[in-house]
This record gives C-alpha cells, sequence and structure tokens, in this order.
C-alpha cells in the first residue's frame, strides 16, 4: 500500500461539489452543517491490495437535512473486502474513488436537521444492511442507513457483527429445520463463521461436528474449538475411513452441513450427511470445487446449496437484519458469543492489511480503530 | 445367461408350500382357484446377468380370494433391473430364487372371489407402483397391486410407461415452477427419459435445451431429436466455448437442468443454468462424479438435488402414480408421447439380455412379449 496521505483524487471532488450545488439549489438559508475533514483508504483501479489501496484526506462533507453524520470507530479488513478490491468479489462499489471496507462501527457525530430516526450524537450505530465505504474516519450518510446497536460490548464486536456472525445465524436458519438434539457438521471450523456455527448452535441446543485441517497444532485448535461448545472435532486425516460414523457415536447423523473449504473437505461433509441431507457452500478456501459422486444425488438424496449473505441483505430484509444483530449482539454481551480479533490503529492500516493478506503467517481477523 | 429351462428352485416351491397351507387353514370349502403353470426368469445370487439368470418352470399357484391372476403380455429389460440382478442397486428383491423385472403390462386371466376392484378378465393391467418380478408368464398377486389401463395403445407403451415416462414427469414437475415460454437444458437427451422430458416439455410450452455426446451419427440423433420437438441440440464440444449463453439466442436462460451422465455433460448444464437454477442429477452414464465450482454455489446461487423414481413411488403416491399413468398413455394414445423398443419373444430372453447390455453394438430398449 502506498503509505502516504493525499488530498480527494479529482473524481471524489467532483462527486462533493455536485452534491453541494444540488443542496444550493433547494435555496436554503439555514447555516450548512458539514462534517469534520476525514481520511478515507480509496483505490481508483482493482489490483493487489498493498499497490492500489492509498489512505486520501477528504474535505468536509455537506450533512443534508435527514443526513447522519458518523465518526467511525472501528472496522475489520475481511476477505470479502479485499476480493473487491482485486475486482475478484461480483459485487463491488463503482471506480475509481471507491472507498474500502463493507462493516464497521461508528458513533453518531451530526444528524441532519430533518432526522426522525432517533439517533443523537454519542450513539453507537453500525450500516445496516452493511454498505460500501467503511474505511474513513467520518461519513455522511442517510439516515436510512444507520442503526443504532447497544454500547457495552467490545467496538470489535459491533465492527464485525453483520458479515460472519450473521452468514452462521442466517445458515442455521434458512436450509433445514433443525431442533434441539439435532447435529450439524461444518468443516473450516476453525474460521469465524466456523466459530460462531458452534456457538448460536449450542445455544439452541444442536450438536456440532466440526471439521479442521491437519496441521501442526491441531489439537490446540480442537481444545478451542470445544471450549466454544463443539460436540466434536476431527481432522480431515481422521474421517479418511470407510465406516466413518461409527465415529459419531450416539450423536444423531447431521441432516445439515456447511462447507467453506471445497475438495476433499467438501467430500468428507457428503460423507457424514444424513440420507437427505443438505449441504450449504459459502466459501471456497482450498480454491478445490466441490465433487460428487452421483449415488449421493440418487439414492442418498442429497440437496447441495449456495449461501451468499450479500444475496440475503440485497432481497430487502433490512428489519430481519436489524434484529439479527441485535440479537447476535445480545449473545455477545452474554459471553455466549466471541471469536479472535486483532486490533490496530488506522494509522498502521498498511500493517493490517499485511497481516490480513497472510504477509505475516496467521493473525486472526484485524479490526482497525479509527 | 443359462438357457434351459428348469423346475422351480426349492426356495420358490417351500414358499409355495407355506401359502398353500396357509390357505387351507382357513377351512375354506370352496374349489381352489389356481394359476396356469409359469415361467419365470429368476436368480438365486447377485453377478453378471448372462451368468445367474435362468428361466424356470413355475407351478401353477393359488389364486387367493383377493388375488388376481395376470397372464403377462410384456416387460422390459431395463437398466436399473441389470443393476439389481448385479447386486449394484440399492433396493432390490430378497435372494435366493429373485424373480426379474420390475415394470410390465399383463391381461387379467383370473380373480378371486372376495375382488372388489373393477377388473375382469381380459383388462389390461400394470403392477402400480410396479414391483418385483414381471419377468414371468403368470403373476398372482392382490388386487391393490394392479392398475387397469387403457388397451388401445401399443403394449410395449404399457409395459414401459411407468419408470422412464414417470421420472421425465416427475422431474419436470416436482422441482422448480415452470411456465410456458420457460426452458430447460437436459444431457442424455437420446435416452428415453430424455426423449420424454422433450415431448412432455412441449406439450406444456416448455422449451429444450438438449446436450448429446459427440459421436459418428450425431447429426442423425439431433434431427430425430428436433422431430420430438426439442428446440435446440447441441453435442458437448459445440457447448465447449466461453461465451455459451450467445447459442441460446432469444430463449430464456433455462432455470432447470436434468443429468443422466455427470463429467462434463453435467458442467456443461451448470453452466447454461440462470442464476438461482437447479440441476437434478437422475443417472450417471459417464460414470464420472459431478464437480462443481464454489463460485456456482455462492454467486450464481445454484442448487444441486437427486431424483429416484422408486424413492417417489415408496412415498404413499400410489393414487398420484395411476392419475399420472393414465396421462402419460392419454398422451401416447394421442401421439405425442412416442420412444423407440425393440419387441422380442420371451423365448429369446437371452438375446434380448445380451442386447440390452450391449453385446451386440447400440439397440432400443428390449421389451419381452410373453
Amino acid at each position: 500500500m502506498a503509505p502516504q496521505s493525499r488530498l480527494l483524487p479529482p473524481a471524489l471532488q467532483m462527486l462533493r461539489r455536485c452534491r453541494c450545488r444540488a443542496s444550493r439549489s433547494h435555496f436554503s438559508t439555514a447555516p450548512t452543517l458539514v462534517s469534520p475533514p476525514s481520511k478515507a483508504v480509496v483505490y481508483d483501479e482493482h489490483g493487489p491490495p498493498e499497490q492500489v489501496l492509498r489512505t486520501v484526506d477528504v474535505p468536509p462533507v455537506e450533512v443534508g437535512d435527514r443526513d447522519v453524520c458518523v465518526r467511525m470507530l472501528a472496522a475489520p479488513i475481511n476477505p470479502s473486502d479485499i476480493n473487491r478490491v482485486e475486482g475478484v468479489y461480483p459485487v463491488r462499489p463503482p471506480l475509481p474513488a471507491a472507498i474500502g471496507g463493507y462493516e464497521g462501527v461508528g458513533q453518531v457525530h451530526a444528524v441532519g436537521p430533518a432526522v426522525t430516526a432517533p439517533l443523537s450524537p454519542g450513539d453507537w450505530v453500525i450500516p445496516s444492511p452493511p454498505s460500501f465505504g467503511t474505511w474513513q474516519t467520518y461519513i455522511v450518510k442517510d439516515e436510512n442507513v444507520w442503526h443504532k446497536v447497544r454500547s457495552d460490548v467490545p467496538m470489535e464486536y459491533a465492527a464485525t457483527i453483520t458479515v460472519n456472525p450473521s452468514t452462521a445465524f442466517r445458515m442455521l436458519q434458512d436450509f433445514v429445520k433443525l431442533n434441539p438434539g439435532d447435529s450439524i457438521v461444518q468443516n473450516g471450523a476453525t474460521s469465524i463463521v466456523g466459530q460462531c456455527v458452534i456457538q448460536l448452535a449450542k445455544v439452541h441446543g444442536i450438536h456440532t461436528i466440526n471439521i479442521i485441517r491437519d496441521r501442526p497444532g491441531s489439537e490446540e485448535a480442537k481444545n478451542k474449538l470445544k471450549q466454544l461448545g463443539a460436540d466434536e472435532v476431527f481432522t480431515e486425516s481422521q474421517l479418511d475411513m470407510k465406516n466413518v460414523k461409527s465415529l459419531l457415536g450416539a450423536m444423531p447423523e447431521p441432516a445439515l452441513g456447511f462447507n467453506c473449504v471445497g475438495g476433499n473437505a467438501a467430500s468428507l461433509i457428503l460423507k457424514l450427511l444424513k440420507q437427505g441431507g443438505t449441504m450449504v457452500t459459502y466459501g471456497g478456501m482450498s480454491k478445490r470445487p466441490v465433487t460428487v459422486p452421483t449415488s449421493y444425488f440418487i439414492f442418498k438424496d442429497l440437496s447441495l446449496r449456495g449461501f451468499w449473505l450479500q444475496k440475503w441483505l440485497n432481497s430487502d430484509k433490512t428489519e430481519d437484519c436489524r434484529r439479527m444483530i441485535d440479537y447476535l449482539l445480545g449473545l455477545v454481551h452474554e459471553g455466549k458469543l466471541k471469536y479472535e480479533m486483532e486490533s490496530i490503529s488506522f494509522g498502521e492500516f498498511s500493517l493490517a492489511l499485511e497481516k490480513a493478506l497472510g504477509k505475516h503467517g496467521s493473525h486472526p481477523k484485524q479490526v482497525i480503530r479509527f
């Protein structure tokens, strides 16, 4: 990443100018409310994030009648944020002058005079549904964008509650009706979604069978997941056997499986699923496809589906989304939902990005504090 | 197949003795109704059909109060019949003394005195749901087994109407709501199910995009399918291009696909399906698995399902099944549903079997006439 801080790129300047002109055409006489000057991480073209991202200064922006100006507190660097910068994610902000980031939490700084939402300076808010451009110090957007959230949880959780925990929540809700005592199976169980699946399932009395990679430290990883509530944790090689279901003991065969890996790790889920079960794919970390023997479709009657939170969010579910967020933050507050993150100051964005890109070995999710 | 005709094997003899003894315990004084002597194609162990199948003489069987004795007219040799003999099909008749065959048509020969179903000698009947043991000249089974069908269609159609045409019918009905003008895509389009899909879709105003193997004579195969009503027919290699949807012209992208091949032919269906589409696998002729890139699940939101007629038949749908059969035979009568078959006399069962096993090149479905 180019570390220098620059002035707003020409395209963004033009955007601001248009906005102010539009506002003036209303012949408003009230003193204009503007945001403080801001800093943002932007990109003008797709490419390797460390090359195309740069931090720019953004001049004050007018706060419209129904706008809310939010001082950002924290925002994560999610893998999908990186994919958007790279240009390999199907839904991306338009270029040039795209601002990075998709979720985060901020504090209300100022509200426009016609805002009717119960938002006051100091309140914590998140963009909900999430929206592009959370990697900046001040954001001015319509009041409808913002959802007030509780402020008695660590800000890193409020900043990250939408993308990963909601994915876990929806996948447990939207595919197979599960009852207490049922079980599910997942691979990539050490991912944040995987950890959330374990904990959300536990809250609802659902058992989890978890698959992790074979690697040094896999025993430690198993123990961590068991402390979160995992019933069973296996490495892939442990499941490389014929009568794999004998490993489940008295646990019911899972009717639902979550795949974020592909390749062999997905095949193991298909093997463990019960007759008529469903596997939901939400990631492909191994970059290998899912391979399915014909008999699994015909005789085992398996269904294979996919889940993409962004599609769910686009389907006009704002109220559902906000209720879900409140529920999930409630679990965080009760200590029933936790996952590891690493906070890092905005000034060190380049270092956080390198860590998120895996250039310094394995690191927890990077959360920028502004 | 051992061509000699033998007496009933010991296990079958025992079965008959038990049945007669049970009947005598009712102290019936009416003269006992018995079937004519019969011939059946049976197997005592699983293995290569030409080795384990043999024709045996079956002595007369008592026709119970609610039984119907049927003289079989015709029964096909389906691939699943062969797989059952080989022991590789999940649902099979018990050994030893299993009688081959699963569907067929017969003529009522005699009815038990307490039969209430409107069945009279001469009526055409099929076992519906189909049941094991249609490769024999006389069958005695409970009246509930038999469904009276119209006798003004060629008997080969009545004999084969359940397994293949019903599969096509159900797959068009049970997965995606289709409206006139919509389209579907299928591979293995020259199979009987494939031909039925084309014709049933046409009846309902649904367009079909058909994929066939590259082979000598593919142009002739294309023309045959187009005569049945296929809108588009492509060989696999024709679809080996990037912008494959440009081939569809004004036809809507298909929301539903049927796969009976696997491997590349299944991948082509996935490529052609529209966003949110469903592929139903009902066969695996290439013996290659279905391979799915992760992005097809997540971003293209494809669903992959399976269909097995036997499971549907087992789910207590007898009335639905019989209505469907009547509808399909109606289409046969109107000339709207046809497919190629080859009749062969029961005395030449061994030859028919060899043809069905592909030992004499490519042949249409073999239908035994008794």
